[in-house]
């Protein structure tokens, strides 16, 4: 059903992004909350808490209290309750507000307010980014076709991960910082994913032989998630560029950033329904 | 020859899937086996070892005797026996009870028996999650493709690593860790898969000259499996798209996850038989 | 206008590289530039410093006044002086020369000098590497098509990398090296990005499994800016190809390397005048 | 001009691989080279060398002798002898003896006769690995192809470190280990190659944010020589199949493992005098 009155205009102001309310309204909030975060760091960097922690505490709480009352009244002036509460941002929303009531009972959980971060993905909307969105939908798309794939190699690289694990354990054993199995397990992913803190690395001659094993192995395996996503990333870009036809001729195969069709020099039509439930799904 | 009484049921039930019983036994078995694993791994946990010791020492030996019953059994029922004892899931089951009894004479070798984990690859079979199979299909057609390219370009790459080993051996010498040519050689090897350790780095100034050198190397050969691997997926996925006809209207061109014909809209057939082979032929 | 006099002749020295005066003005440019470079790398070797620091200083002073000179002259003969003073070149001129005096205010701004390695850009233009440079613009086109994309993937890697920083600075502490957010942060893209100094690692096994999944992640991620890359050299590569016309036969699809038409011998036109623009929208 | 006599049945044996005798000698000559390389790895292991250094040291001088000899035969028996001791391998089999008798003026000199493995690249032309060799040579021809991009992205990436390592040595200065410009530009490489040993890592904030843009940016670079080589290979994979024409029905497009025509069904011919020149350019 239509919205009417208070909360039809409550509506546009806080969903909308066409009437100048509407975009102030989002402009506003997306500096609140970047401002809210950097907040958050800072009260994390002990030299600067025990100097400011009173200021910081208070302004958290502010900023606390104004998404609060914003998401009640997201909730209030919604099309449709339900399907907002349950959205992808929907539950943003209410993530980046719960740790700050948290925080009351757990110490700490405070830190976790920087899931707000997530709530500046609105910026897409507001500044009307399309191409950056179709970029970014690209992207996932690309991670979303090729997410069984990846799920599969993942599979196979934790299967690799524990049984080199469990080798380098009964090889190099805790006296060289190899403690226990699961311990072995994040050497190996360490290792498998070329990062290579060094917190733990083989003494023995044979360990050390093992581990080059690994290495190749891991090195060899980095390249398949590569080349899922470059397969994938490329059939996307053909879609893509076959779905962005012209209004006036009708002719497709123009390139994502193209504003004018390259036959007929007719404007093109921007595809932003079609983003929303991507980023829906992709989130 | 077909089975017949006893035995053909207890193949039903052991090696198919179809029947309900068939399916429970293979959803227990793939519980036991992760079980199974998880204690080994707490075992190797010294403060839980030393607390549960005992009770996890006879719980594995429950689920060593479950397996090794379930191993005779199979070779007792298998249609073609030969065929299973040397096929891959056959020698995987062999390898999953092998170490407890090892352990009786080698210490250290029961934890060898998180190779179980191999086991659970049977996942896939009995939840029939056929288009997982088909790109975990796609993965190892793509790898088993590039099997040759993969294998000369690790020979070049242990004679670079060779070559720098002896090379940095004599710059550095053991002064600064390169005790050895072999422990070099394990630096090398760390350093041209970037996974940097830092156990053993370079501290002369030409030492530090050559290591940059090796990492540059190494740097553009990550290039090598990636194109490799990269090229094949793309061709495997095409040749994946050709072969995927439609029963009804017999057109191919069908994405890999796709469920109904995209031009007359009749189910598709699940590629299953052509998965089995793959495994084998893959594992 | 048409420049006339001395500053047509100075234009044709210090700008143009037909003139064989022109050229040796630039070879010698470069050597300079070089040399004074070398000079800075040096001063900064403390062992080298206390022993030829007093020759080293002068000899940068004479290298500041040359270019000082240089830069003034070019300013005086520049067709378009505007133009000049704010093109990709002229930046980088006067960036070369400006660490010199900034060091009489600020010690150690004269290591900044080094930034006149970009002047050596110029031995493309000098040495006609027509060739070199084609290449070059291919990688720049190439990295310039997907710069959105590229934006995209690293907002999304520092949301990434502010979140699991956060989580870990909660979970391990300042105990353990995460002594802050910021800090934090700093060590989860020293993992994404599999670098993996190792100067800061998870000690608590929660902390080990969260930094386990946050190197996967960055594992799959790795791939996408592969992918992107890719794709669009690929296209840029087709793109290059259909654009070198013969001269003579007017056919297209020439290699990028191509001296010769392949179908008809004629010598194939080389396209600088696209690589100009190309490097100052590069640069 | 053709051998005769002695010296063209000499030829046979040291350069053929047809005759039996020609191939018992190169099977024997790889023995002889895979167990001097291990001798020198062995005497670069102190325990090793402190047992049996003197069975060692006669051994190896015992192969570097053989080798000599075998040096002298094959330019006494060469066809063309100038075209044999300037080509890949000739100037391979000089290096290969030169090190032990350096050895008797430079001590450690010896440890290089490792480049001796080179000289097993022959096992390629004894055991006729036609494929493995096709596969050799569309890796090097698309290295080879890719080879000034690659030129060009390696200048690009020095200059990305020298400017980087000398901010860092303004930044973070001697105090934190940057203590010259050519250390920092060893530590800028370590960090854009991702290898990152943490044997030099920053320690100051701003230190860190720097070395963050460093590793983003060469996170992103990762993907430029990867998108080449990518590039090349497949349009080499392309290539290289339209080349393969079939002697019967003289119709190409045959996968790089086949062996029979998959039109006719006729037996491919082999390729391998292409090979030779590949190896020679290659190497």
């Amino acid at each position: 059903m239509a919205l009417t009155g208070k909360r039809k205009w409550l509506n546009e102001v806080i969903f909308g992004t066409d009437t100048p309310a509407g975009k102030n309204f989002d402009v506003f909030l997306i500096w609140a909350i970047l401002i809210s975060v950097a907040l958050v760091l800072l009260v994390s960097v002990e030299s600067i808490e025990v100097h400011y922690g009173q200021e910081l505490f208070i302004l958290e709480w502010v900023f606390t209290a104004l998404f609060t009352i914003e998401y009640a009244l997201r909730i209030y002036c919604a099309v449709d309750r339900r399907r907002y509460i349950f959205s992808f941002y929907g539950i943003v929303d209410l993530l980046a507000i719960l740790p700050s009531y948290l925080a009351l009972v757990f110490a700490g959980a405070g830190y976790l307010l920087v899931i707000r971060l997530l709530r500046v993905l609105r910026i897409f909307r507001v500044l009307k980014l399309v191409r950056y969105l179709r970029d970014a939908n690209l992207l996932m798309r690309a991670l979303w076709q090729s997410r069984r794939k990846i799920l599969v190699f993942y599979s196979g690289m934790l299967v690799i991960a524990t049984l080199f694990g469990a080798l380098m354990f009964v090889v190099e054993g805790p006296g060289n910082g190899f403690t226990s199995i699961p311990k072995s397990i994040y050497w190996a992913i360490v290792t498998v994913t070329t990062v290579g803190y060094g917190d733990i690395s083989p003494h023995s001659p044979l360990g050390q032989a093992i581990a080059s094993l690994t290495m190749l192995i891991g090195y060899s395996i980095i390249a398949v998630p590569t080349g899922i996503v470059t397969a994938e990333l490329a059939s996307e870009l053909g879609r893509e560029r076959s779905l962005s036809r012209c209004d006036n001729c009708s002719r497709a195969g123009h390139d994502m950033d193209a504003e004018y069709c390259k036959f007929c020099g007719y404007k093109l039509a921007e595809v932003e329904e079609l983003d929303e439930d991507e980023w829906s799904r992709g989130g």
